[in-house]
């Protein structure tokens, strides 16, 4: 397939680099400054160096990215809340062109389903998110080989960089702030990490999932209970301890609840994963709970879960 | 679909009592000492309970079972070592008509892989066999998504069994033998316990995944060296959690290792779940460790596999 990646931070250079690897030819890269097109395929090391020197990754124009020549829009421009653009009317320029998408941002799922899902249907294109929900981790996919209807519930923790300043609170005894400022320093948390220590990135997931479980009503952001970890003290972490349990940001979304607060939980639960890693637990009314967990810390993990939605296209 | 189910123990019979709740209807069911056979349909409880009272599912000949009207064997009969008989002659004879297969029984892809690959080459019908390897655990499907060319390693716990015994050994400090048949009269295990002691069934799992890892070459049980939990003494486990360590019956499938054997991990090891539960790691090139673990204990997690790579013929 011939991919246009459109947003080049760390989720987009990841699979331009590996895109190669897994059997696909990367014809644009595209970002809010610029693109580079090229029929034949582009030579993405020139171009990281090109935008690591200029800031640009070509002097074509970002507008002319989405009518080039390429099957799959990989969508990974960073998050944005409320209309969801730019990324929304990426994902239904490309499908008015009979194009595929493969999303890793969790925008335009998160908060406008039904739109999406509404151009989906006039298109020739089909749009795939595995990536959107736990990243490498198969959660969607695994939802859909049992069935929605036969899920009871999702809950899991869906963010590593919450997940890892949480763990090491707990484990080193330091504050919230020290904690978050370290975990900058070791690129583990981006410069800002807003939306990951406030709930909102596990929210958006909630949202997906919720859409995912129920296809009788839409979700959108505005109808997840939100509470992040920046309230959190050393002492609660130490009273939890004591008693062999722990603190973690859970997302959770079932029939009543559609929540992501942070939760105390056993030491020996199964969400009570450590360090950036994250788990997503689906609960099934014939199968038991499946725990799904792994570290998404690198953009090559959401970079294969996108290159693997890119091979399931069609199927 | 129409499904014959054939083998009709404690798997046969939940994948015959969730078929409608899936959308499926049962036509066939059948095992060594009879078969019935309605093509509108079986009344499944009315089966179960002429097989509990009677120890015949239906006054059919067996044989008769798979020349009749069915879309797809669901093929659960017994483990059996070697040639894999019946059940390779069953896939076989399915795949001779045009039908598809689901498999739940291991033994035909463990010792034949390459023999039923060649009957499904010249077949309309497909063959499926997520199930076999951990079960509802979507381990095969998710090696599919990454793509077997870049995933490095599979290790994990892979039999419930197993796993009871040795974490119920090292918590109550209770020897082997007394786990066992205590783990009997809970239902655990089954009177016949010893292919999940002897490491024989993971051995069967290892050799599945070495399938599909490696497709230059075939993999049978033979190329797996084996060891089980027979001989563990609670001297051993208590030497372990001392040094914050744990034994677990772990089969591994690397390019240069194909293994069963206890081994001493870190308690906080991913691999080191208790109970009947079993987990599975993917090592990937890319995307790191997978962890994907949960509890397959009852024939309804292996239905509900077997029901869904149903769901995924013709996909």
């Amino acid at each position: 397939m011939r991919l246009a990646i459109y947003g080049f931070g760390e989720v987009g250079s990841a699979v331009a680099q590996l895109a190669n690897k897994y059997g696909h030819t990367v014809t644009t890269i595209a970002d809010s400054q610029g693109a580079a097109i090229e029929s034949d395929g582009l030579d993405v090391e020139s171009i990281l160096k090109q935008k690591e020197q200029v800031g640009k990754v070509g002097e074509q124009d970002s507008v002319d990215a989405l009518t080039g020549p390429y099957d799959v829009l990989v969508e990974v421009t960073p998050i944005t809340l409320g209309d969801a653009e730019p990324a929304f009317t990426n994902v239904k320029t490309a499908l008015e062109q009979d194009r595929h998408v493969v999303l890793g941002n969790k925008s335009p799922l998160a908060e406008r389903f039904e739109d999406i899902k509404t151009v989906e249907r006039k298109s020739e294109g089909e749009v795939r998110f595995e990536g959107t929900v736990g990243s490498v981790i198969p959660v969607l996919s695994t939802i859909r080989d049992i069935n929605p209807a036969h899920v009871t519930g999702v809950r899991g923790v869906f963010n590593g960089t919450a997940n890892f300043i949480l763990s090491r609170m707990a484990v080193e005894e330091l504050g919230f702030e020290h904690v978050l400022a370290e975990a900058k320093d070791l690129g583990v948390a981006e410069e800002d990490s807003s939306l990951d220590v406030n709930g909102t990135d596990s929210a958006l997931t909630c949202s997906i999932v919720a859409n995912i479980l129920n296809q009788e009503k839409e979700f959108t952001l505005d109808e997840v209970s939100v509470d992040g970890i920046e309230q959190i003290s050393g002492s609660v972490l130490e009273l939890a301890r004591e008693n062999g349990r722990t603190v973690r940001l859970i997302g959770e979304i079932t029939e009543t609840k559609l929540q992501v607060a942070p939760r105390i939980i056993p030491e020996t639960s199964p969400l009570a994963v450590t360090g950036s890693q994250i788990v997503v637990q689906i609960e099934t009314e014939d199968a038991g709970n499946l725990n799904l967990s792994g570290s998404i810390a690198s953009g090559s993990e959401m970079a294969t879960a996108i290159l693997a939605d890119v091979n399931r296209l069609g199927k």
